[in-house]
């Protein structure tokens, strides 16, 4: 967020980790503390107009008292919490009759096998008669504190797979009473996301809806828009991520994740995750929109009117540079700046680390097969997987 | 620079002449010093692989010596002289046979009154064989420290004021022995300014022909490119730019001010004046090139291959918010926001004073006309100029 924050002449603070942590590398006024503690929070947060976010990992109950305390927090813990719990998200989209995955609370593996059988049973208004590829095969996952693909085990309870049923055991133990969630696993055809902003006032802006890659559950790639999407789908999943962000009384950017699926009455959405914050899906409105989701996530926190969201660009691809082999990047962007001047090369100042999200590149143009093929080259170049 | 540093993963350390200063506020590692203290120039610049500027106050002297200490500056003290010193600089261009304003050293006032006679005769292979409405007047100036419009003293020697002559006089004896310089006064049909970039490995790149426009001596206006500008004339003025690039050793941006004049033989280019870092007249490549010229300036000085100089969009119009009687700005920019959600605000954390840069807006987009109407609007609105 600093970039737009210098533009805008906003200051910053950030409470950071480490004094090595990237906010902190480029912000000036980075007092270092845990998220978690409730004084380093106070303390952090009575020097600020607003409080926000750039992961959801704060406890609701410290931002609940930090509300009582007078100070002005965007999102809010009651629509934060959605974000951090997903149960309490799956519920809450279901009382809205907003189109989920099947989805379960278990707490024993009784729970998942039962549900397992259930899902085994088909969902003829999303598959068709079929049963699917992946009927029966459900996901269980860690309500809290997941992501990139932590805290997600993947299992096919009818399948009698022991090692499966020892591992799932063991989360549902280490989850005691609250328990876990359980989801089928969605026959998609593509995951899209849809990006929204919305400030105090109630403005809401969206972007347009974009198709994402994901690999060994991390965000991969990102086309804007997403290729080929069917116009009504399209408006429908921008209305279902407008019609969240207003139901839950969200503040800022939030990316609502989705599958793609080919039902029989043609294509649908299915909402996957929230997140309430700038989110790895947007990171191409950098440079191929005209406001950028950290600069609207900016002006939707302080209150300040909202941004053209449009794209500048007709095709914008962003592709996650994820750590590999080579611990010294600088060398590689290097080639990558020289081959291709019209990349745009992003790097976050992590320390790299095997399949860790070390930076992105983007590129924009009117020819989606062009900018594929030169933001997947830069990214692979800048990891290592490639020499040439 | 600070915006391109983080996308780049670049660290940036700014010497800065107080804590309060723009760089500082958005840059963590800014020790504060001034600029001309070779103790504390030194001290600061052991701590970086590269030195560079954003003005070009820092004295030669001192240059030479942290290069004598084995500093890497860019540019070198050797090219930044002709940005520093416009008598040095109107020699050396002359020498290289490049186009430029009849020029004159001069020591007293008999000299001025001389070179006025002399410029009255007319320059017909520019202005034709009228004399011109701006005949035997000159400007002249201090060839060291001046800035917008400050060390620019307009005068017709020719009329008899001898208000006029009483001031010369006294910037002719403040000026000792180096004197001044003294230019005929261009009767320019408008003034263009061309931005290029150079690496120490002798790549350059150049971002189209602007048109500017100043007002009292300060740049009000950028429209990118030139609108209807001769394309003979465009690249003959961006040769002059590399050129002089070359010739005089330049690393980073460099822009080049100059006239547009009518002649005979058709329109041709005069160079006015040299800024070697990146400049006001490049501000728009922020939100309309695909590299700006503060990320070319980072990757020029650092060596860096440059990146792609392309507009991003047909039009780019960049309008200066200068300081005027609102002493906040944020209160009439929010109405600015929510009038024209498409307009790029950039404010410099500068305190308001009247007639300072305080700010710049700019709005990209098909329609001149449109992008010129919001861009001014604009800026009149956040200086206070208007309120509706």
């Amino acid at each position: 967020m600093q970039p737009p924050a210098v533009a805008l002449g906003l200051r910053l603070r950030v409470l950071s980790e480490s004094a090595q942590a990237s906010a902190a590398q480029v912000i000036p006024d980075s007092p270092v503390g845990d998220h978690r503690d409730p004084v380093a929070v106070s303390r952090f947060a009575a020097g600020c107009d607003v409080v926000t976010f750039d992961h959801e990992h704060v406890p609701g109950s410290l931002l609940e008292r930090l509300v009582e305390d007078g100070e002005t927090v965007r999102p809010g813990p009651a629509a934060l919490r959605f974000a951090q719990d997903k149960l309490a998200m799956r519920r809450r989209l279901t009382d809205l009759d907003l189109p989920c995955p099947r989805w379960r609370r278990v707490h024993t593996w009784d729970d998942v096998v039962a549900f397992g059988a259930e899902l085994a049973a088909g969902r003829p208004e999303i598959y068709g008669t079929g049963s699917g590829p992946d009927a029966g095969m459900l996901v269980l996952k860690t309500p809290r504190g997941g992501y990139d693909g932590k805290g997600v085990l993947v299992l096919d309870p009818g399948a009698g797979d022991q090692d499966d049923a020892v591992v799932a055991r063991r989360w549902l133990d280490d989850a005691g009473p609250e328990g876990l969630l359980a989801e089928e696993r969605v026959a998609f055809t593509r995951e899209l996301a849809v990006l929204v902003a919305r400030s105090p006032s109630g403005q809401a802006a969206a972007w347009p809806v974009v198709e994402s890659t994901q690999r060994d559950g991390v965000c991969r790639e990102v086309i804007a828009p997403a290729p080929g999407l069917d116009g009504e789908l399209a408006a429908r999943a921008t209305q279902i991520g407008l019609r969240i962000a207003g139901e839950l009384g969200v503040i800022g950017v939030m990316a609502v994740e989705m599958f793609e699926v080919p039902s029989p009455s043609g294509p649908q959405v299915l909402v996957n995750e929230l997140a309430m914050r700038p989110h790895n899906s947007g990171h191409w409105t950098i440079d191929g929109a005209v406001t950028s989701q950290f600069e609207q996530h900016l002006r939707a926190v302080l209150d300040l009117p909202l941004g053209d969201p449009h794209p500048r660009s007709r095709w914008s691809v962003m592709v996650n540079v994820l750590g590999g082999d080579h611990p010294d990047l600088y060398r590689s962007y290097l080639h990558v700046m020289a081959r291709d001047p019209g990349v745009k090369v992003h790097m976050y100042g992590k320390d790299v680390r095997p399949g860790r999200k070390v930076g992105h590149v983007t590129v924009c143009g009117d020819d989606l097969d062009d900018c594929l093929r030169r933001a997947r080259h830069a990214a692979d170049f800048i990891r290592g997987d490639i020499d040439e």
